[in-house]
């Protein structure tokens, strides 16, 4: 299975594809991950608010075309500082989610609690701590960055978790 | 000019497209529009948030690509009842600035007192004075539905008025 976190942001829509060879594995085995690719989608600054979510829309459909993820996992986001502010991030989202419909993508969202405590134990863990993690559940040398990339896998493994808590399940019920 | 308004809604999202031939009339003059097209966006109700961006999405570029608007008017939200429906608005309207960039349109923003000020002469006008006016403006026999198209016709009035202004003062100028 492979799944493209994204992490929405008005300056930066962090991305991070995680897989996870579910095949081989016995179930009570926890989930050998690999980090396939993460990063930062930065549109110009100067450049005006439908040119930039244009070109968060073309950096995600190229993307998914070329990491060919099965699935799209984003974070639910029910809150903000101010209503401009959740305005200006619904924007973003709104074409995170439209990249991936168009590009024919299942989308699971996930709260922030939930997020965090898959990956840390916490619900509140702080931002470094989600680096911290994140890095080692994908054996990666140092912290991805920039925070926004992982919080984009961190998104990605919570998916992951889920779906393999779900598979056990599964196994159990048979 | 052509002008295509938008009206950004989560349950429906308005659409009204105005035509002002601005070629052979005096600069004095007032306007004369007449209403091309206007409707409704509504996305199945029981559709996921993507379908239903993705729908959106959709129809606002098939109607740019037969309305073939010189310009598309929408309206300056900052603020919202709460985060969770700014949010949500947010949704709505970076897809339609996404499919107004991505059909190669210029995207004009009016604030909400500006546009009501300028169908009406009052900024905090009623709904119901924002749908007479409209029907006057445009001599259209009855008040257009639903009142999402009213609005997004207002939206374009108003980019019209604007632009009629704007090109008075160009002329007093030369």
């Amino acid at each position: 299975m492979r799944v493209c976190g994204i992490d929405c942001g008005t300056q930066t829509t962090g991305y991070g594809v995680v897989e996870w060879d579910d095949r081989a594995l016995p179930p009570s085995q926890a989930p050998h991950l690999v980090s396939i690719a993460s990063g930062g989608i930065c549109p110009p600054k100067k450049s005006s608010l439908p040119s930039r979510l244009a070109f968060i829309y073309a950096e995600l459909t190229t993307l998914f075309a070329r990491y060919l993820p099965d699935i799209v996992a984003v974070e639910e986001v029910f809150y903000s500082v101010n209503a401009r502010s959740a305005i200006r991030l619904g924007h973003v989202r709104g074409v995170a989610l439209l990249a991936a419909a168009t590009s024919g993508l299942t989308i699971a969202e996930y709260a922030p609690l939930t997020i965090k405590s898959s990956v840390t134990g916490y619900g509140l863990a702080a931002k470094q701590q989600v680096q911290f993690m994140v890095a080692r559940l994908l054996s990666l040398p140092v912290a991805p960055e920039p925070a926004d990339a992982a919080d984009a896998l961190a998104i990605a493994i919570c998916h992951i978790h889920h779906a393999q808590t779900l598979s056990l399940q599964e196994v159990r019920a048979v």
